[in-house]
């Protein structure tokens, strides 16, 4: 998507061929910086710093840092030695093990002299699928805007709300829960965006105001208290989230508060829907409230906000009492009885095990055998 | 209630029988420190900087204001002067007004040279009443949570959640929300509190958590979107938060955010009681969704937040992209629906008109006529 009118990819190879190049996302929305990897080392530490995040972007960059990896060294110790060394910066993502795997399978049976430019081929591969599967996760989700929109009496704005960054920061581009966001702004629909907050990472602020706002989408921020009373004034057309995990009975485990909002558009009649890539499906689980554990946090993510001074400069503050205790629980689960939809690259199913069997037979079919 | 081992109330009069003293909260949590008021423009000026907030406290500083104008002169010109320069610190604060009109027909009738002792009495008198409505809510609160926590198999930690600041420092002592909170801590029950953080103004977190932990009651800090994530695993025995306004049907109006965290209490059978003291009721109103204007505040409320620097000082940062527009609605709606009971303090009320009229006859009746 545009970042200041240029269109960007959240990681892309730079002229040379070989230099990876990403935007260090710590700094947004104050300042926006390219990063340029040129070693395994810089790629592990990309990911564990979190100059990127979001599971797709994570899996890429791991990809890449495989690529990176095998030009330094391409013999077969190497190749483990980097897997290991980039699966132990996130070891809980699952996109960065898949993107790992992905590339080891793919090398090991070759010559250690083709491996660097079939990893750098792998790569690139891997993020385009990312790309492709978001841009249809968009367009199956404009059809929804496009149907609720055409429905409104007036035509006028179509209010989405969202909860923090499902966005293409997140991914390689277009993003999953904005997807759809940046289809229907594109195709000219006026569509309208709350931005919660997102506390206490504040990836609503930082990230989504951030992009919808480069690329020209009409925004407002709001704190995460606020979608309620909008939703019961008629203000919120469609709630669009995203998910980290998706169990086969269709709860939706996402970022905290997410479960909230899904509350609060069952009491208005407000339609929720979860966008999300068919790999997040868990089709293991069958349970989201029992089976997913809920890892928590740094208590200093909830004490401390970092932003802009006045004098151009950031700064982090703590909110907090000094020596008052803190939990912060990172995600919670939307029960499948809130959810009116999930938007994925083959379609929008209901949120069931039989609306998801009806999408991936094969997926659903090979866990139950 | 106690701050670091001593008690205070939020206003008192200081040893020479004329300077009122406050706490100035707009410094809380970072930096305790108290003010004293030798004049009314002291008075509305902690009014309208609001070094006092809080209904009920907003209406003891006015009389007392009152009571430092008439010290300072005792015509009938000035009386009406008083009035008018501390009603335009916060017109829209209906306590302040109550405040206000007391003390005018009270002092009016008098000779001038008595009013100035007849205003500060009138002024002690209303932050006692102050403070006999809270405990009475306190005691009332009491016997419920006594009774819940009777019902828990093993007797273990009792937790609350709250929403915003409806404590001690919103009133002149014991607050509306904690008042049931302390009085079970004092009567030796395990009680815990969750503490929301209450964005955009922090209240929860700037007041709420500090002064339960100078008082000594267990709590911990969470962000504003954790609740629903905490009921669904049985982590909150009970919610209680205060109101701005109640409807004569047992709608409430009070701090954005409150309304989620009612439909969450209702989707997973938490009981959900608002305290209030019954001059907040609006006994003309019987829809609150409909009837109560809810007021949009100024955006840097949202973009900015305000906390200690780690050299001992502070600072306020902006937590947006540069640009991106706000919205700021300070209060929402909670229908009478998601209410179990109002904590009053003639006792607890169903969230009804045949409840509150049970408990407070001659105002219904009054209304109907």
């Amino acid at each position: 998507m545009n970042i200041n009118g240029t269109p960007y990819r959240t990681i892309w190879l730079a002229d040379d061929g070989r230099t990876v190049e990403i935007i260090d996302q710590t700094k947004l929305p104050h300042l926006f910086e390219t990063v340029a990897l040129t070693s395994m080392d810089d790629a592990a530490r990309a990911i564990r710093d979190m100059l990127v995040r979001g599971a797709p972007l994570i899996g890429a960059t791991a990809a890449y840092g495989m690529a990176l990896a095998m030009r330094e060294d391409p013999s077969d110790g190497n190749l483990s030695a980097a897997y290991d060394a980039l699966f132990e910066t996130r070891p809980t993502a699952v996109n960065l093990r898949w993107g790992l795997d992905a590339q080891r399978t793919f090398l090991a049976p070759l010559a250690p002299e083709a491996r660097a430019e079939a990893a750098y081929r792998r790569a690139a591969e891997i993020a385009d699928a990312d790309v492709a599967i978001c841009s249809a996760i968009g367009d199956n989700g404009l059809m929804l805007i496009r149907h609720l929109w055409e429905g409104k009496p007036d035509k006028g704005r179509l209010n989405v709300l969202t909860h923090c960054n499902a966005g293409w920061l997140a991914t390689v581009d277009w993003g999953t829960a904005t997807a759809p966001i940046y289809k229907a702004h594109d195709a000219g629909i006026p569509i309208h965006v709350w931005v919660d907050e997102t506390r206490p990472r504040n990836q609503g602020f930082n990230l989504t105001a951030f992009e919808l706002a480069q690329h020209g989408v009409p925004h407002t921020c709001i704190v995460d208290n606020a979608g309620g009373h909008l939703m019961q004034h008629g203000e919120v057309d469609l709630c669009i989230v995203g998910t980290d995990r998706t169990t086969a009975n269709g709860d939706v485990c996402n970022k905290i508060g997410t479960y909230l909002k899904a509350l609060a558009a069952q009491d208005n009649g407000v339609p929720f829907y979860v966008a999300l890539p068919s790999p997040t499906i868990d089709w293991t689980l069958h349970d989201g409230i029992r089976d997913i554990p809920i890892e928590q946090r740094a208590a200093a993510e909830v004490t401390h906000l970092w932003g802009a001074t006045g004098d151009g400069d950031t700064a982090t503050i703590r909110v907090i009492p000094e020596g008052s205790p803190v939990a912060n629980h990172a995600f919670d689960v939307t029960p499948a009885r809130l959810v009116t939809g999930l938007i994925t690259e083959r379609g929008v199913a209901a949120a069931s095990r039989r609306g998801l069997a009806t999408l991936f037979p094969e997926l659903a079919d090979r866990r139950r055998a």
